[in-house]
């Protein structure tokens, strides 16, 4: 079957909340510098309470990889779950005005729309606090099945294992996926994530996954192991293609036994990171399901992680697709 | 008596919806670039729904201005309504948040926060439509006497002149401050505004107002004259001081016979206007409250206006306090 989007995906739908942060306010407040740790409401109030004024945008892991998708100029969708209130409809307009189909409908009467509390330090680095509100309601019924398959790949974040219900929509989704023969990519999200659902993420990926993202964090974490190396060998084997980010060192791409490393674009300033897997997610992702090969979707992921550090926010603010043809990608 | 602040000011308290624009989507929405257009709750959602993904920041000419204040080390406070929800919130926070001193109790069972929806072109331009919600319910029991009677200078803005009640609650804080014998200070805001209510506010600034800010076409439309020494001339026998900025040209100040011309501080790049008028009323606020010369005040508002179009939002992205020091002002 002809497929009707690049990359459907799902997530926890998200608002963020950044702002700037010194060192010594991550340290007073206890967070894990570049984590993303989950809270609750009342930690979530009280924590906005002491930070500096800050900027509201649309974010969540996946609907970041969507919109930097539609950005290249694929086609798109997106399933996650807001709340019928004010942050809920930043989140849809942002969502759909880039060009990605969403129509999940947004929750009433349930807890406020997701968000996550992003302090953003002098060196770039993001730390997160994420309240996960309505999004954690994303049922199976949500989880339309002409979207899954419509979709030549499907993208799951790690992030979904945490919330119960949202999880039963992530498996409903790889099912339709899988016996749709559609591809099926999963990133592992986050260290803590991977620590908190080892097994459960390990059995679905060894079950289910074409298409493994993860930093060196995340990898290492996902096979105990303290040797990149030795994470990337166990990785191989696993799956059929895997992309490992590394920051400033770039990512390596494994496909069997072909290893790709891919540079990092240049970055004049790197203002915040909030958004670089995702974006180095959504050129990869685009770069597979238009064709290219796999230096090529290295080179575009690499492209989109550096448009999104540059500035604050996770999603792109210029067009990606004009981008990569200024680079010839 | 001594003032606890430096700076009281009273305005439309809202948040901005920023979004890149072509120039095309200007001419297509019917919008007069570069102004303020009010608009009704229709209007604005429909206009919304065909934006592109945008940020929320909180805004408010008056609001950026005491933001900008307390970014310099200054002692500000705010009188300005937002409704009981989450971009009311997320107002409340940030204004807060940066150390001005902002107590009005949000209105319950009202109208929405209100917002404005910018729409900033290629070449930094930025073109508002105004819906101002729970703005107009501001009230004079919000004007508190000890925030007013307590400002060295007490800051309104012209939008004011639009909403009934909060014209009402202006002019009792235009007395208050006037039987303290504080400064007054008023900005024009925009050449419509000055349009709508040109006899209201000549009048005003005739028997009330100390201080003028204004830029060439607001000042140029209170004077119904295209020549704009014409209209400084009528306004050098009309005020105390007036501060008139002209884009990349910087600004004058006039006192009595004296005229100071204040450069431009110099900008990489104008990413988005939005603010400038507000920073550079925050800089030359601070410094004539704390003191200085009137071309060092010009200069405190070229460098604050600098700041502020060199990235997205309208309100300070660093402290103005180390970037005055830096340069030596």
């Amino acid at each position: 079957m002809t497929a009707l989007y690049d990359v459907a995906a799902i997530g926890n739908a998200i608002v963020d909340v950044i702002a700037p942060a010194t060192d010594e306010f991550i340290v007073a407040e206890g967070l894990d510098k570049g984590a993303m740790t989950l809270i609750d409401q009342a930690r979530g109030e009280s924590l906005y309470g002491r930070m500096a004024p800050g900027m509201e945008t649309s974010g969540g892991s996946a609907g970041n990889t969507v919109a930097g998708v539609a950005s290249f100029g694929g086609r798109a969708a997106y399933l996650g779950k807001v709340a019928d209130d004010q942050l809920g409809r930043v989140f849809i307009h942002d969502t759909r005005a880039i060009g990605v189909s969403y129509d999940v409908p947004p929750l009433a009467g349930g807890p406020a729309s997701g968000r996550c509390l992003i302090n953003v330090t002098p060196d770039g680095q993001r730390t997160m606090c994420t309240f996960l509100g309505a999004s954690t309601e994303l049922t199976p019924d949500d989880v339309k099945p002409e979207v899954v398959e419509g979709a030549a790949i499907v993208y799951l974040e790690g992030y979904l294992f945490d919330p119960n219900e949202a999880r039963r929509a992530f498996a409903k989704a790889a099912g339709l996926a899988r016996a749709a023969g559609r591809m099926i990519a999963i990133t592992l999200s986050d260290a803590f994530v991977v620590e908190r659902h080892r097994e459960a993420l390990m059995d679905f990926i060894e079950t289910q996954v074409d298409l493994v993202f993860a930093n060196e964090a995340e990898i290492t974490s996902l096979f105990r192991t303290s040797d990149f190396d030795a994470a990337i060998t166990a990785m191989r084997e696993r799956v059929q293609v895997a992309a490992v980010t590394r920051s400033e060192k770039g990512s390596v791409v494994l496909a069997g036994d072909q290893t790709h490393l891919i540079a990092a674009a240049p970055v004049e300033k790197v203002v915040d990171t909030t958004g670089a897997g995702d974006q180095y997610a959504a050129g990869f992702l685009f770069g597979l399901a238009s064709g290219r090969a796999l230096p090529i979707c290295g080179g575009l992921g690499s492209l989109a992680a550096a448009e999104v550090i540059s500035h604050y926010g996770p999603r792109p603010q210029v067009s990606l697709k004009a981008l990569a043809a200024e680079k010839g990608l």
